[in-house]
């Protein structure tokens, strides 16, 4: 197996859009896990990389980020996983982590061949990222309670996609290898 | 609307891998919508762009693709919608229309700002090659009668991922405009 | 014309560098003329961008790039184009500002079909973003006053290069059109 | 010493634009560098990888790039160096030879690390492919009687920025290690 990164989508987020109320939900159940995996991987010595939509803002920093996202509607659920001082963070403009990012390359200098994602959505954010991850040749882990969706069916069909069509482990968190 | 291209990906194939039985007969039933949107696209000057896979050979060109694809297992797929001579022809390496190839820049140089996909596969291909198209702000149609699965449940679902999260038409090729 | 962007490249720095005397000595020099270019662009509502590297540090802001520089061996370089509030700012990784960054994308966001280069370093960075704005079909333009050098001679030479092979306007600042 | 390829640029080339008699001259007279260097990976089973553009012809293949470049002003340029079956051939319809190609994703499923650039133009696409293998951390070699340039002062502009800001090593073809 390759070395991996846990990459954490889109957690720092102030749910003020139209389905918010119905993902909020799913991110509130998959949370611990979420939060487990950060932790098992900051204490494995897995190289940590939160990668989060700028919303718009061309001018954002992860204090921004966090502080916007503290000031939303479900401050509970962002305080958890607040990112600590040594992970490195990434700012996306659109939905895929490598889509204008310096994803990739970091993940090379890293020397990472092996990505875990978590966050959400994960039909959305989460399918268009393991994607990008699958044509660049990356191992993938999707732990799929580690993952919020909006849609149940979609959520569903996405997980499936992921390990039919791309080669994804999507054991749930306790059992993906980090 | 902007001006739109029709991008036919991954129609030259010689089907010589598992579920090749199982995608052939889907592709057969929408043959004639894609050789329809061909027409239609030639006789309205709609650019028309061949997005084909190498299927690893790093020297093949569109003559040998076809070629390859003729000598394969379904010729009556293939002899259809061979390219002719006035159409773009990309080819890809990997899954996405966008990932490694010169599209955007072909797109852009063209004035495009719509694509219209057709071909196959529904779950992988048209459905990777549509959030790329998304992510990089153009408009999207897939007609749903024109392009082929292998799953239904998949190919269900790839549809309405692309309908409810990237704004795509999947009206029936004989409605979708060009 | 295309509608213009001003890019703002690398002007954060700590001087902390092999060769950073001599770089610091040319900046000094161009100064007031990114300055000018500066205050000319917000006057008249031509969109800013900053984009700087984060040498190496992952978890960067555009805040913390401008403390870091402050602290740096040459604060007075830094004071005076200290990015205000309304402008954007992208960071980069490397030395082109189109690689592993948006900025591609927030271009054609802002509908920008013209790039005007301001900064450092006139054989590196400024170059290699030139040639990338120049293979995206950006027009260009380099004004020669507002732009440092570390060698003299390889600057001239990326000069020539960008006006005799890239069609770049290289003008003095007071003469460039906006 | 990562492994690395050989990399033959823009040689198919028909010679029907300004400047094409001045460039065919240096050409001329790098040309039996070029052919070693082809023969010697060949022998040393390192992969020879020839990116050509495509002249704006989004339908070309390599065939049809060698037969009009064998049509073109100078043949004898041309038949030297045409390339044999086991070599890979990628397209490019821009000047760097990364830019909207597979190379990236095809030197690293060969496992290279290393790129040694031969062909023309130096002060053009050799200079800008150079800067896109640096920028994803490739190391460089570009033999200096291997390539051809345009003008005397930007070709060895060129090389000095080569070795200078992008740690290539610029030895003569004899002594370029492969």
């Amino acid at each position: 197996m390759s070395k991996s990164a846990l990459v954490v989508i889109d957690m720092l987020n102030a749910y003020d859009f139209e389905d918010a109320e119905q993902l909020a939900e799913h991110v509130r159940e998959v949370l611990p896990n979420v939060k487990h995996l950060i932790d098992r991987a900051s204490e494995e010595d897995v190289p940590i990389i939160y990668v989060n939509d700028n919303y718009g803002d061309w001018n954002s920093s992860a204090d921004e980020l966090l502080e916007t996202a503290r000031r939303g509607r479900f401050p509970d659920l962002v305080e958890e996983i607040a990112p600590k001082e040594d992970v490195k963070f990434v700012i996306k403009g659109r939905h895929s982590v490598f889509y204008g990012t310096p994803l990739d390359h970091l993940l090379r200098e890293l020397d990472v061949g092996r990505v875990v994602l978590t966050g959400q959505v994960t039909e959305q954010c989460i399918l268009y990222s393991a994607l990008d991850a699958y044509v660049r040749d990356y191992e993938l882990a999707v732990p799929k309670d580690a993952v919020a969706h909006i849609h149940d069916d979609l959520g569903d069909a996405a997980l499936r996609m992921m390990e039919t069509n791309m080669s994804a482990d999507i054991a749930p968190a306790g059992d993906v290898e980090l």
